[in-house]
């Protein structure tokens, strides 16, 4: 029998072990969860939870099962008032350019909402209504968000020259000056809620709220143009969260775009460049 | 000496196992690379390469240093005519509706040009313009979407079915019926190109393309409520390669978002629902 003891003793060490790194292993995965891949910006990164996402349907159903239905109003034009109509509204927004160059004039706060107000009526996954609007006009928080942005900034293109081995600093640094962030009135930050809190306090998963927030930033824009104040389009990288800290926002909800608005700079330049034709960006079948 | 055997043995073999179960989990790490959860919905992932993304400037560069810069022509509005102009848009927009009963009677293609011609004017990052817009007309096409669309809808449905022991299907199954897929005269099919080309073949990173189309996309739904037409925002869920393949387009392009276009219904229904007010969608600082 004594010669059975070493091999009995191994199978059951083999057993032990492997069973104790099979556990360990598990309860690494769990602790994984989805392992974020750390470069990966957090604030472009939409948390919403992929796993709830597919067992939502593929329409953005804007009701509970409760809610009553009632009819819809329609305003139909007729078909030479609709052609006329679409044309007008292609020739304001085609007016439309990103302007870097802005004034330090005052514009009406009114317009302001009115523009929030529209941007506000986009539609949403499961009508979450995802998005928060902070409008800063105090000078000494557009300064702030001026030197953080500036500072990220300054970071993001030195990483770049060390890479690309660019010695013209003077001409990189225009890149990371933002003189818009001070000199315009109002500066609207648009952040995404990620998710919202159901009646119990659980997390509610905003189905597609990176989409839903960027429709309403196309309108927004649409309204800008339609009420005759300049923006351009800023997505500040690394930025979000001393952003949010900054303005005092939630956990759940993280910077998407920020835009400067105001009245174009005196002798405001725009680069000289030409947008796709129609038949580069539309396919008919 | 004999009694140090078992010993012996049991040590090396907790050695053996101990190393080989540790490599195992090495190489299973390293095969798995960034993991991608298999119940990710590739359509809704943005596969622009986000090492690349973080080289990426905060602004949009709408220039290639190159291009010249020519002076901006701003229209100016005095202050009560930009009132009443954002007050009226935001009226106009306010009476959007996703309106899921579509009329068969088709629309002046005029229109629906317009429409195109004003989303394409949206930003995007660095002028890459990244988006298709398919309209689709012919009805057996249309027919064919609505066939993959339904069927990926039954299978979602299903699979919802059996996580939640729901057993009403005649309830559920209105909802993967799509009949504006078919009465809709058309439909606008929104793809994103996640990257483009380089002039010496190399693919080229279309920097924040969902978020630029999303953009584009919610411009179209101003122009087309601007021109009297309705539509529904969907995302078909998992048939984005399908629909791709089936309208022929190129593997760089992903489907964001589909729009059936038309007038309403006889009689069409919206579920009575309320936005929220703009002191819960903006800040003041």
């Amino acid at each position: 029998m004594s010669f059975l003891t070493p091999v009995l003793v191994a199978v059951v060490c083999i057993l032990i072990v492997w069973i104790y790194k099979s556990a360990d292993r598990r309860l690494q995965r769990k602790k994984e969860g989805t392992p974020t891949p750390p470069w990966v910006d957090e604030d472009l990164k939409d948390t919403t939870d992929p796993q709830q996402a597919e067992e939502d349907a593929d329409e953005w159903p804007e009701v509970e099962e409760s809610v009553e239905l009632i009819p819809y109003y329609h305003t139909r034009y007729p078909e030479e008032e609709m052609a006329t109509r679409s044309r007008e509204f292609y020739e304001l927004l085609r007016q439309r350019r990103s302007v870097r160059s802005i004034s330090e004039e005052q514009v009406p706060m009114e317009v302001i909402e009115n523009v929030i107000k529209a941007a506000g009526t986009a539609p949403s996954g499961a009508h979450t209504e995802p998005w928060t609007f902070v409008v800063v006009k105090d000078p000494v928080v557009k300064h702030k968000i001026r030197e953080i942005i500036e500072e990220e900034e300054e970071i993001n293109y030195m990483k770049r020259m060390g890479r690309r081995w660019v010695t013209d600093l003077k001409k990189l640094r225009t890149n990371w000056i933002k003189e818009y962030l001070d000199t315009a009135p109002v500066l609207i930050l648009i952040f995404k809620q990620v998710h919202g809190f159901a009646e119990n306090g659980r997390r509610k998963v905003h189905y597609y709220n990176e989409i839903s927030v960027s429709i309403a930033c196309g309108i927004l824009l649409s309204a800008l143009q339609n009420a005759g104040l300049v923006t351009v389009t800023t997505t500040p990288l690394n930025c979000g969260p001393r952003l949010r800290v900054l303005l005092d926002r939630p956990t759940n909800e993280k910077l998407l775009v920020l835009l400067p608005v105001g009245y174009p700079g005196k002798e405001a330049l725009v680069p000289n460049l030409s947008r796709k034709a129609l038949d580069q960006i539309m396919v008919t079948v």
